[in-house]
Parts: structure tokens; sequence; C-alpha cells
């Protein structure tokens, strides 16, 4: 089995709201460096915040330049850290397009959802597919790269699911309380599919590393 | 197997901070509500936010009172209903107590931390050690509930790992870097530990419930 390299995108449009409307969702601080420590443990590439707005632009960037200023590297080092492998893009499609020009190679999109769907992705079932599917053209090829996408608000709009190759199965509620937060949801994708003992994905070790620990 | 009631703590004090002191930590608003949709997820019986200062609990009931007015359950019903199984004590001695009252047997205490020590409890021989220590002393009495107790700041003082029954071993970084949220640590060790299609633990069925999925 060839070790695949790894990137995270959270969407903020086109996303629902509680009321099944389409909206672009807000950036929060905590979105941005709890998921971006996430990601670096799990070797990821790069963790893509995607939102479309310039206002929405304009504040991750101060969100950025406050961690990764001297007061933000003084109260928390490890999120300055943490920060150098995300990236601010405009569309989801902007993603797959910067993994293409690092990659040489498009990736295998796959997204996420709290609800059921037809023909959802097993966990139990996503290496096999996976694998296959990232060797499918040509078995001297390199493995594509895997693009895995969480929504904010209520969940990615239908149209984002359409356009995936893949829609994993929800997390299953342990009881009939079913709304994590998409930071606990990512955490608990990647410690999923991501295997242990990896270091470094693909030959990339993240370009974050811990210094407290 | 017997199902097993889990209860989850965090705690502020004693913890490190980045420098080794012991100090105590702050109250922030997502350790709350996050950790408490992460619990009801997973069917938690409580969730136990532990800080010794009252300065700190009346932040606490801040929170809480926000959550659970009006403009907090229009803003975001969910985190509302999920914080009705969130407990403020002042110790993690006081949630030992608290889950003897309730169930009337004393839990498993079991710590968490990123770094490693000595006799570690592997998430693989998990099953069958609690299973086994919480069956120990009477075949014919219930199961005990299993304490699972996080740190804030830079990770639980070693006299709380000392108390504990069993030291969970670190969760594996997959990179260099090894410095999870401790939101992102309890979702993974709950989506571990505790087994999948379990409606409820242990015959009690989380309060909180969604209504939004």
């Amino acid at each position: 089995m060839e070790d695949i390299t790894y990137y995270v995108g959270l969407v903020h449009y086109p996303v629902f709201d509680k009321n099944r409307k389409i909206v672009t969702t807000s950036i929060t601080n905590m979105d941005v460096h709890d998921i971006s420590r996430t990601c670096c443990a799990y070797g990821v590439r790069n963790y893509f915040v995607i939102n479309q707005l310039e206002s929405q632009r304009e504040l991750f960037f101060k969100i950025m330049a406050f961690w990764q200023s001297d007061t933000g590297k003084n109260y928390q080092p490890d999120r300055a850290e943490a920060l150098k492998t995300t990236v601010f893009l405009d569309s989801y499609q902007d993603a797959i397009n910067y993994i293409k020009n690092q990659e040489k190679i498009y990736p295998v999109m796959i997204t996420t959802t709290a609800r059921q769907r037809k023909n959802q992705l097993r966990y139990d079932s996503f290496n096999s597919v996976i694998n296959n599917d990232t060797l499918r053209n040509n078995p001297e090829a390199p493995a594509k790269p895997v693009l895995l996408i969480f929504g904010t608000g209520y969940g990615l709009a239908d149209e984002i699911h359409e356009k995936a190759d893949y829609v994993l199965t929800p997390i299953e509620s342990r009881s009939e309380y079913n709304h994590l937060s998409v930071r606990s949801a990512v955490a608990i994708v990647l410690d999923r599919l991501i295997p242990k003992n990896k270091g470094g994905i693909n030959g990339h070790i993240a370009s974050c590393k811990s210094r407290t620990n």
C-alpha cells in the first residue's frame, strides 16, 4: 500500500445555514489554529481555509499575523508553527488547482457530511477504494493525493458533494445527539484515515515541528 | 463485554504552563461548548469543567447563561442542548465523588497525556484491561464507570497521573509536530474508546439530543 499525501479544506461557501439556506460563513480564529494543529500532527501537507470574501481574507491574515507576531509566538509558539502549512483560498476549485500545481497530479476529492447520502464511502473500505483509485490510470504513476473537504455552518451544499469523487459516511453518533463541531470532526476523520507511525506522508515531512513536546 | 458509562473531566489545576510551572489555566468558551458537544455525541454521561477559582466559576456560569439564553439558543440551539450534561466542579476529587454519588460506585480514573510515561495503557488493550478492572471485585457487581481526565495548558501535573488507575498512551503524532489541542484530543480519544452503535451507555441515553440533524 502506497503512502498517500493528504490535504484538508475547510469550506465557508457554499454551505447551509440552520434554515437550509446557502450562505457564506465567517472565519473563526479557533477554526484556523485548532485545525492547523490537528493537520500538522497528522502530517497533512496543506490546510486550506476556503472563503471567497475579501473581508474574510483580511480577517484570515489578521489572525495569521497575530499568531506569527512576537506576542502570539510568545503566548503559544505551537500555533505559529502549525500555521506555516495553512493557506487561504477562494474556492474548493482553487484548492484542487493548488494541489495539481504542487503535486503535478489532480487529487481525489472526498467530502464529509453529518447526513446520510447515497453511495457513501465507508471508513472500513477507504484504504482499498482509495488505493485503487489513486493508481487506476497507470500503475507506474504516483498515487493521487487526497483532498478531504469539511463544511462549516450546517454542512456543505449538495453541489460540492456532487462534484466529489467520494462522500465519506457520517461519523456515527453514540447517542441521539449528532452535532459535533467541525474541529472535532476533522480530528476524528484524520485519526481514522491516516495510518499510524508514518513519519511524514509520501516523503513530505510536514514543515511544522513541535517546539514544546 | 459489559457497556461502560463514561465521564470526562477537563482539569485547569494542577497543570503545567509552558515553563513546566504548576498553574491554574483559564476556562475558555470553546473548551466548554466544543467538548460538551463531543461528549454528548459519544454518549458521555457528564462532562466536568474543573477549576477551583471563584472567578472561573463565575465565568463558567456566564458562558452557560449565554448559550442557554434566547439569544444563544437562537444562534446555536445545539450548544444549549449539549451543555445540559456539563457540570462545574472544584477538583478532580470532586468529580470522583460526584460519580460515586450518582452511580453508587467509584469510577476507574484514567488520565491522558501527550508525553511518554511508564506503564501507559495502550488503546488496543483498553477493553480487556477495563473490563477486567471494572468487574474485578465482584463478578455480580455493576461495571465501574470510567472517568477520563484531560489537562489544559501544557498538560496535567504528575500528581494527578500518580493518583490515576491508568494513564493512556499518547496519541501518536504522524509528523514531528505533537501538539494537538485538548478539544481535538478529547474527540480522538472518545472515538477510539467508545464502541460504535451504542444507543446510550449502560442504559443511560445522554439527555442531550440533536435538534438540527
